[in-house]
């Protein structure tokens, strides 16, 4: 983390950061002193606006979510472009992210890694993920997306009540719901396109709705 | 090594590669096995047709190769343009190259870090420096997003629909049908997301229509 100059370390259910852990950190203990401690995923990324999660893998499970997944190097470049506080969400060493939090996510990012050997492990992840966006750090920053939690929050509602109010089938709901997000992930919107787009949808949910009483 | 498809390992005068090496290096042992191993440096880069020195930090000795350093995604880039043998060479941990080393490479490559953290450590320089030409190693492997324009249209199509049947103000109109196709083309959907949004909007359209009857 120091050495591509990132500092805010939130850790969930870490292990005790010990003598061991100072050794390792080498001059960078500072990032470990201020490291935050959660004791749950949705705590750790409450105040976040946009959440990143990241794999190098692809396993049968999430190959829905991976199928629609951004490199690496496409999202460094464009991360910066967005005003808020971004978390980049790293998984186990030994079982990476599951499902939920994955779902969690804004945008999936898959790393570019050898098809026999896909996995890295989580401290070289973390090295080539931050190299990668530190690399992009420093373009110049045009129009920055601005929006809040809340406002996206209302946004993919006004989306979920529309798959709800046509009868969208129960066994599909929530990873179309996903799909969504991740698409719009992707896109990242900015605080018009989001605006008229929402008023879209609204629209369409009134008219919806109408025909129903 | 393994993580970005490299496998010809060169040691010169390493440690005893003993169990706990084997154990590092998870399901890369071949990488292990099939190491050459050497007593000084000229001999390992006998058969080198092109020796590529790294670095991150930037010390007092040095200072002279380094002003002639290229940047690793400089050099990626053109690499594998090169025929013959290409040697990455690495430092030690703590010292990283001698300067007869850097003189006897081609060319000195810097990894770019923060400048109060420069000095990556050995792992993570060799995961950054591989990650690095790996992205550059084929770049068609990644696999390109194929939609026709038949379907694409069909898509849109569908949403300007729902623009018309919402009674969507005339003077935004065109407007919003840009925005929204360049919302998704930023997105870049996979097919089966575009046809899973394809449903939602047909199903939309549907529900809205029979309200009119």
């Amino acid at each position: 983390m120091a050495n591509f100059d990132f500092k805010n370390l939130y850790l969930i259910n870490p292990c005790k950061l010990d003598d061991e852990c100072y050794t390792r950190a080498m001059h960078a203990g500072y990032v470990l002193d201020e490291a935050k401690i959660f004791s749950n995923f949705s705590q750790a990324v409450k105040e976040m606006d946009y959440l990143v999660a990241t794999s190098s893998i692809e396993s049968i499970n999430d190959k829905r979510h991976l199928r629609n997944a951004i490199w690496l190097e496409d999202i460094s470049k464009r991360l910066f472009e967005i005003e808020g506080n971004i978390g980049i969400v790293f998984g186990r060493e030994d079982y990476g992210l599951y499902n939920e939090e994955i779902a969690a996510c804004d945008v999936m990012v898959r790393i570019p890694t050898s098809e026999s050997y896909p996995s890295l492990n989580l401290s070289h992840a973390v090295g080539v993920v931050l190299y990668s966006l530190y690399l992009n750090k420093d373009i110049e920053k045009k129009e920055k997306i601005t929006l809040s939690n809340v406002e996206k929050e209302k946004f993919f509602y006004f989306f979920s009540e529309i798959l709800r109010e046509i009868n969208y089938p129960e066994h599909k709901f929530e990873n179309t719901e996903v799909m969504f997000k991740r698409i719009m992930g992707r896109a990242m919107p900015s605080k018009w396109e989001f605006h008229t787009l929402m008023g879209v949808f609204s629209k369409s949910l009134e008219y919806i709705k109408k025909n129903k009483k």
